[in-house]
């Protein structure tokens, strides 16, 4: 495949960093790929691993002349890191991001770009319950979508540049704007993370069964949510701070109706009940119909042991 | 491995019945296995398809001469079916279920028992999102446990005989008291269900977003929770409506706590919401340890496409 950029930078090197890397690397899609982490463990790790072609000290060191900078930390960072490289991004060159929220990272970041340098906020749906420069692998975009969130006036070409960097290492892309994609990821991944969150946390509070008992006796249902509440905590947290109006409001609709099917539950209305499971059941067929998981049973897992 | 059963009776055929079938004879730890279910669609489903040795007409039929008969069905069917075939069964037989509740089959099947019928009810922590014959394999129950509910002054060598069925096709056996299953199935499966049935209808109902959008754009979280309301919806209709009470309360205590979770976001206390997603990343790492799953990232699904 032929080369989208010559140097990219990754600032942040997690789960999706470190994907990056290994997919572009793989596609042959950029030249030198820097990186640079927060912490000293994480980039002492990186090097260890071979996780980009060159890690440096400092944030803005990385960025220097590099053509695309991909902004990976948690988006409640995106603000400060922008204002500390800002002033290091080359003329002409794209800054994106990988953040779950888009409204509040463009409202951080846009003050801290200089003139001349595009900015094209973007999102891989994609992501395991590992995190760390370790977690990372080529095919984690491999037919997920990443939805690209172009500002106003934006500069087509860079955008239609990055789209082709996803597009290379296996995602496909779509356009949205911000305030829709916040409203559709509170509906299709943050509420369900809150709600896996609290559910797990029950579990473990209450008195009359040992921790033991619900880690041992963990059936589907529960285990996929431990799963999700496996996240990391850092991620999450300003995920939910920084999507608060989508994600309180997808909540207040949840519980609404989670009174509802615990008043049929209580009136013992199973009519209403197996009407709202069947409705249900369809949405999962329409899922694997469009190749966003497979139809494995149990997620495959039951064959395996 | 050693027969423990010389004549097997399944009553009702999905997903438990049929993957019991292939696995008992896969041990060779039953003579002969006949089956009924009650369609005739289901009959000739199982016959094309060569499951149980003989498919019988009807529920009294089936268990004539059976050494172990069990009650497959949901559990709302449990009573009536108990009361249809109780007059058929072996003096000195077992019966037993594979049903998710326990202390409403055991008040509904209880009375139709005649005498010296050994009733051991039973609870196989095992399952996939499919249903119908056609759903079982063998290894459902690999690694899986089997929860054990003895009545009071049952008959300690038919509850042991059980047992090494169970242990026979892969579970690991334990004994447990109607009302603590009860509670431990609310926490570890029936709330949870309810939960992702809840948000797969409320994502379904958000009018600002099409159906094809939540589909598309079902990002882990969302997606895990699809494939849970994908389930039965009788089984699960009858589930909530026996386990009513249990039920119930953690859902009480569910909703009390994302309450407080939600009062987080809104206040910005992002401490709070970080020491709890902390806590619940723990208890992953013990299911992990028990072996009760996978610690391949998303399931494993992220490296298979």
């Amino acid at each position: 495949m032929k080369r989208v950029y010559d140097r990219v930078a990754l600032i942040g090197l997690g789960l999706i960093a470190s994907s990056m890397f290994h997919a572009m690397k793989r596609a042959g899609l950029a030249g030198e790929v820097v990186g640079y982490a927060k912490t000293r463990e994480t980039r002492d790790v990186a090097r260890d691993i071979g996780l980009c072609d060159r890690i440096c000290e400092t944030a803005t060191e990385a960025v220097e002349d590099a053509d695309l900078t991909v902004l990976c930390v948690p988006v409640g960072a995106m603000g400060k890191v922008a204002a500390e490289i800002g002033p290091a991004l080359k003329r002409g060159s794209t800054l994106s991001d990988v953040g779950s929220v888009k409204q509040s990272v463009i409202e951080e970041v846009s003050p801290h770009l200089p003139d001349g340098v595009h900015f094209v906020p973007a999102h891989p749906l994609a992501g395991t319950e590992h995190s760390g420069p370790r977690s990372g692998f080529a095919e984690l975009f491999q037919g997920r979508y990443t939805l690209i969130v172009p500002r106003e006036n934006c500069d087509r070409e860079a955008v239609e540049r990055i789209k082709e960097l996803w597009r290379g290492i296996g995602a496909t892309t779509e356009e949205m704007d911000a305030a829709h994609h916040d409203l559709t990821l509170a509906v299709t991944s943050h509420a369900p993370h809150l709600i896996a969150y609290t559910m797990v946390g029950v579990a473990d509070d209450i008195r009359r069964l040992t921790s033991n008992e619900v880690i041992k006796y963990s059936a589907a249902g529960f285990r996929d949510f431990t799963r999700i509440a496996a996240s990391d905590p850092t991620m999450w947290r300003d995920v939910f701070l920084d999507n608060r109006e989508a994600t309180l409001e997808i909540l207040g609709r949840f519980t609404e109706e989670l009174f509802a099917l615990q008043r049929a539950i209580r009136t013992g209305n199973g009519e209403m009940l197996h009407a709202y499971f069947s409705r249900t059941r369809k949405i999962r067929r329409g899922i694997i119909e469009a190749g966003q998981d497979t139809d494995a049973p149990d997620f495959g897992r039951a064959k395996k042991d």
